[in-house]
């Protein structure tokens, strides 16, 4: 493996409430260098949280998704708010999306999404023995709650609305650790 | 399902060589009105391939990425250019990034990455019965290429540089339809 490349500069190149942009001067140990860019400051990532309603039953999400422009099928899932562990900002979208806390909360993986271009991690969540605890979340709309049999995950990975890659990924460590 | 929100106006809020973004304002079915920010003009999305060397042995590349500042393993990859499409994009990459085209392209999967936030999508491919076709690609330093056994992806998927989501997916997908 080749010495890493050093940082010469990072330049900020634009920033909005969501979203900034910097540009990255890089020299690679064999004397290239390059300018990238990459998205920056999108706070401590975000959680996405498997529900299990049932020992044979998950508990979805359809919601608005503006990226795409339609309803995607998906798990519950949000950012992590500044001051909130991961393990906490599953609890809280839990109980905002679905209404529900979980006694059991197991890590299954912190994954990236486009390495090269930003260091915005995912922590995936299974949520076992649900109870009620309703919390109001900033949700335009009501979001609608679908039930899922576990055997039917090979089904729910053909749905052309369930596209999201984390999601994908989700429901094989989800079968994979299902003893977990 | 509630009816699709209407997308009253897009604003455009900033633009770099990479990255575009824009203010988007929704009227929700239930009267609700949201500004939401989305990334928008990143092109054709990007492709990804799982190189097969062998019936047991599959190629891997350790690339430095910026957005997470150190080298990660994973899959052939890159963005799809302007005029291409995703099949032309993914042989391309294969020749680029190993010196290597295939006779057989199997398509495994279109994934979103944040559908919330963007429409950027990767399309999945795998390649097999490679042949040597090299093709000057842009990258800064030669590519490190790894060989990995196919009977040991869990192995893989618990090294702690092999993290894109994509790739981890790639791996379940590749081992279902192993049989393709």
């Amino acid at each position: 493996m080749s010495p890493a490349p050093q940082i010469q500069s990072t330049t900020p190149l634009m920033q909005t409430r969501l979203f900034a942009v910097e540009a990255v001067e890089l020299l690679f140990a064999n004397g290239e260098a390059r300018t990238f860019e990459r998205l920056v400051g999108q706070g401590e990532g975000a959680v996405m949280v498997v529900p299990v309603l049932s020992p044979d039953r998950l508990l979805l999400i359809r919601e608005y998704a503006v990226g795409v422009e339609r309803y995607e099928l998906g798990f519950v899932k949000g950012r992590i708010d500044r001051g909130e562990s991961p393990e906490q900002a599953a609890r809280r979208e839990l109980r905002e999306e679905i209404g529900m806390d979980a006694r059991r909360l197991d890590k299954l993986e912190t994954v990236a999404l486009t390495p090269a271009y930003s260091n915005y991690r995912t922590h995936l969540f299974v949520a076992r023995e649900l109870f009620p605890a309703p919390l109001v979340g900033d949700e335009p709309e009501p979001l609608e709650l679908v039930q899922w049999p576990v055997s039917a995950l090979a089904d729910l990975r053909k749905e052309p609305n369930f596209t999201d890659a984390r999601s994908l990924l989700a429901t094989y460590l989800f079968e994979e650790r299902a003893g977990l």
